[in-house]
């Protein structure tokens, strides 16, 4: 089995990304630290290039491709975030990329990875498997195949968005991480407890797809049908190997909210912090909500993960929920 | 007539607010870059303290007080950003604030002004005189009158944030800022002109409010009525005499843009810069994308000013303009 990354690949990836992913800004609001009785920092990963943290991941993983894997290219599977992250990454460095995307994920998406010059590859996602169709594609075409989580270059890159973070505003109580596969996650563990040993690492997930929370305590990666639920960037299925084995060791809790309580911190980000974060960018916040009465005085860092959602889904979120309803 | 304030008034007040106000993030874009042929740098006071760049004047002014003006108070009248930036300013520094608030006003604004630890002053719209009410304040107990735009030292603290953008990204070819009173636009000038001298220097107002830009071009200060505009913030009925001389001298050009334009400019921070801003926030970028075709290849500066809008307000402007329609 690969070995799993360290801190110090995490230092390295800050090195290869500087001067191409954004040092996004922490942003601090006197209000919120008021209401919940403690010191939050907020790592704005969606103002990262592409609109969330996937961009370090993948610019570090095609930045470490030699000569051949460059000219022959890099080939991932997404209908999200990763998918526009290794296409603008493969595009600043010359890399031919191609994208597995479903036929029906949102025109905007499709428009978006295309925008960045790289090849989208169609499939039906309830007749054929993605992961397959990668495979055979980097099997029969020599391409690179960088997944979105569970590859060492992917994690160390996700970890630098936690050592800016704990360099730029010092030593944390604790930190919120939103989970899915466990990339963002596992590499800020590495970060954190490197940079500021004793801070306490949390990951949440939500509610209907609690299977990091069921690994966590099970030692065993747990698999679930696909969750329904609108934080559509935790809709993973499994923890990866080897984000599951730095998180079992490094994470001190995980944590579930709801798709209301998603919506709220959503609503929070917009009329406090000025900033439009995607259901997923709420999870670590909801988390610091519903917990703060048990963390008053510390200093908590949340990772906002990503901002892209579309916009009439958002402004329908936000009406919806000042009426009381959460669409699902 | 009070001398208007210089280039040095602005450095003063840079160190005056350092640790006080926020060092705002400069956001860019690929992609609107890619749209518009031009290299654009938004300076994002939305996620100023307060959530406006009024801030920074009012700390300014305030910082500038003697023993017995902090011991007497402070007295404002605002409606908008200038009250929370004003309230909060005195809270920090122990002054004791008071703020002239219209009647029906919103009540977060005026929650938001006593949460800071002013006292409200309430005041019919229709029937009182807001100026006369602090002018009377002022005079019967001894308290210092801080107006919104027209003080030379809230005109020097608006000036911080294009030295702190310039600072950052290096000369511009073009700086884009929004005009109603006009304290933003003169501070920006004073330093665009020392820092950028070749910059051309742009003030944008709402269509209905064009007041700024016929006494620009009649050489005289002229007074209209309250304007019909989504731009609450430019809902000013003139230039100040302090800012207009700034203005005069310093400014190359003054735009109008319509309503439908700043909900067109508002969708495009919300989803490709994910980023809340209120409508006199959208002034400047709607001049940009309507003349960007005659700026191509340059580097341009975009003052965001403000995100200070309610959140129904904002779905609501969000969901018509996706129909089509702008409610007014």
């Amino acid at each position: 089995m690969t070995t799993p990354p360290t801190y110090a690949d995490v230092g390295d990836a800050a090195v290869r990304i500087a001067g191409h992913a954004h040092r996004t800004p922490v942003l601090t609001s006197r209000r919120v630290d008021a209401e919940l009785g403690a010191t939050l920092f907020f790592k704005c990963e969606n103002l990262q290039r592409t609109g969330a943290f996937k961009f370090r991941g993948a610019f570090n993983a095609l930045s470490r491709f030699d000569g051949e894997q460059r000219r022959a290219g890099v080939v991932a599977y997404s209908s999200g975030n990763h998918a526009q992250a290794i296409a603008l990454s493969a595009h600043i460095l010359g890399i031919p990329a191609t994208i597995v995307m479903p036929r029906d994920a949102p025109a905007s998406k499709v428009a978006a990875t295309r925008g960045y010059g790289a090849a989208v590859v169609e499939y039906d996602r309830y007749a054929q498997d993605r992961e397959e169709i990668g495979r055979t594609l980097a099997a029969t075409r020599g391409l690179t195949l960088v997944p979105p989580y569970d590859h060492p270059d992917v994690i160390a890159g996700q970890g630098t968005a936690t050592k800016e973070l704990i360099e730029e505003v010092g030593p944390l109580d604790a930190l919120f991480v939103c989970l899915g596969g466990g990339g963002l996650l596992s590499g800020a563990a590495l970060a954190a407890r490197e940079l500021s040993p004793n801070c306490r690492i949390h990951g949440v997930e939500p509610e209907a797809g609690d299977d990091g929370l069921r690994s966590f305590r099970s030692g065993t990666v747990v698999h679930i049908d696909t969750p329904a639920t609108i934080a559509d960037g935790a809709q993973t299925q499994h923890l990866g190997a080897l984000t599951f084995e730095i998180i079992r060791r490094e994470v001190d809790d995980i944590h579930t909210v709801s798709d209301a309580e998603l919506v709220a911190a959503m609503r929070i980000f917009a009329s406090t912090l000025k900033i439009v974060v995607e259901p997923t960018g709420c999870l670590a916040f909801a988390a610091v909500r519903r917990l703060a009465a048990t963390m008053a005085g510390q200093r908590i860092g949340v990772l906002v993960s990503g901002g892209n959602i579309d916009l009439d889904r958002f402004t329908a979120l936000l009406t919806a929920s000042s009426g009381g309803l959460v669409p699902h």
